[in-house]
């Protein structure tokens, strides 16, 4: 691998398009000199926003037109048939013929993980790909798999899951042997539907680190470094989670302007409100990994600003420069046979 | 139905046993003179809690001796064989032999509703039962079944959910025509599991304002009064809003107990924080239904301190008072019967 990074950066996504990811595209430069980001789409709107950078930085970065923007409302069947130059299909290109090394997207979720699964195909030894965040929890942050892109699954992919949770925990955090939970409903052996049940065989048979069933709190009370679950309940706890979040925000918000000494408490509280609101900072955890396809992308959430953007830029280097995808592949091709025989 | 509602309580349940339970007893007597207590459990040490209340509401109470106890974290297959004398397994006893119009217990999740259903049966038309709770958000209060009584759910399983659901919002809310969304991992019909869609389909051609597919955010976000999943993906969701509650709560102490003015701080915003916790409390939303048996069975949280208790009292008498049961009968009998047809 090169010392150099390219990133493909679809600059059309996201709630903001151009006027974020441009922005945050610059900055990441500025602090990654070892990064180059190919910009991906049209090239107006990007050159109107790279017109305020003018920067060693900036020679770091070059466009690459697509002509077509996905929508976030818009089919991903549809986008995946009748798009063929959206900035999201040409940026995941560029990874498939080698000239980036990963893409990064804040466009339509279910397009780029249709998109990036039909170009891309998955490694050798995985069936399904799957949708890797990094949850923030009371004792540091657990990786959650799969948040949304294989919603119906096999124990198999379950099992594939774990290794890839694993491995690229071990990979981008430097961890000896992870510890992987499997989401349930408690943590006896005998909980859980049947295809949990065949999965927790599975784990146990298998050479991770593997502790067992974990219930939903497990992902916020910490303890666990990867938790393993089906991509339509991993989905769910996501959503519901950022639901949860928002709520508490706009209560406590509304709380602070209601009362009578609200704003005089919120002066008096603000390094403790400030300090608070930086350890669950979503925009720091920004940048879910699609992982198990043959390329690495990146999701960020559509309506990422500049300094989430930079996050999800930053996670995708990271898991270039780890070479998470090679040792995914050197560890389940020769784990796929073993377990064929 | 008499004026007088009875209700069997386990008093040996919970984390605390009767020192929580009796007193929330007592006092939910003190302010609601239409209702009796029947206490469930070891004669001293609920004679010893009795002790300090001589009030009249005393007098609506009385024990009901249990030699028993089912530990919390005692397998409930075995409780359910072995101890057929224990607080749990008398307390719904009484509600089947129609002793007591409900029963509730803030013991071991997984006993209580093994037991219940064992003892109860279901009410014709329901196959299994389910768990609901109420959650508060940000426009009110959502209720949300199953939440883990019944994981393994087919299409017709979760259909029951909706009219159970449906019907006990009519009943204790007094509203016309409740929405229902399915939770699904996107709002397009296309999305989600074989199980869901058909869920869908069986939803859609019912006589009940389906408002469609909603995400996991929508639990929190507000806008739908009852919410459709099955046991598994319900409980899981539910655990991990409590973790990432917990992971808030902590965060926010510890920052305004480490802050330089944390302290005075926490002073001034005070009203501010206090309010927010009240509207958050999640005591006000303890007491969750086991809904579709013969018979009325709270579950009270385990952890339920005894203002938490009392909720869960009077979510049982709301439930008797207003007939959510029969109602649920009158609607599902006619409406299996037109389906079989």
């Amino acid at each position: 691998m090169s010392t150099t990074v390219t990133l493909a950066v679809d600059c059309m996504g996201g709630d903001h398009g151009p006027r974020v990811v441009v922005p945050a595209a610059m900055r990441f430069l500025e602090s990654h000199p070892e990064v180059f980001c190919i910009l991906v789409g049209q090239r107006e709107p990007i050159e109107r926003e790279l017109a305020r950078y003018s920067g060693v930085a900036s020679q770091r970065a070059r466009i690459h037109v697509a002509s077509e923007v996905v929508a976030m409302d818009e089919s991903p069947t549809l986008a995946l048939k009748h798009k063929k130059d959206s900035s999201m299909r040409v940026a995941i290109n560029l990874v498939k013929e080698g000239n980036a090394h990963a893409c990064v997207s804040a466009g339509n979720t279910g397009a780029l993980m249709g998109t990036a699964h039909f170009v891309l195909h998955t490694l050798p030894g995985i069936d399904r790909p799957a949708l890797v965040a990094v949850l923030p929890n009371m004792r540091g942050h657990t990786y959650v798999l799969d948040l949304g892109a294989s919603p119906d699954c096999k124990a198999e992919n379950l099992l594939q899951f774990a290794v890839m949770g694993s491995t690229l925990v071990s990979a981008v955090e430097n961890r000896e042997r992870p510890s992987v939970g499997l989401l349930n409903i408690g943590s006896e052996e005998i909980k859980g539907n049947a295809v949990v049940k065949q999965t927790a065989d599975l784990l146990r048979a298998s050479d991770l680190n593997f502790v067992g069933n974990v219930e939903g709190d497990a992902i916020f009370t910490g303890g666990t470094d990867v938790i393993v679950s089906d991509g339509f309940v991993g989905n769910i706890v996501l959503k519901a989670s950022e639901g949860l979040s928002r709520m508490v925000r706009t209560y406590l918000t509304e709380e602070f302007r209601r009362s009578p000494l609200g704003w005089i408490g919120a002066l008096f509280a603000w390094p403790a409100l400030a300090s608070f609101k930086r350890r669950v900072d979503h925009r720091r955890y920004n940048g879910a990994i699609l992982i198990g396809l043959r390329g690495v992308v990146i999701k960020s959430h559509g309506s990422a600003d500049r300094l989430a953007f930079e996050s999800a830029l930053g996670r995708a280097e990271t898991a270039v420069r780890t070479d998470v995808l090679g040792r995914i592949t050197a560890r389940l091709t020769p784990a796929t046979a073993s377990q064929a025989a």
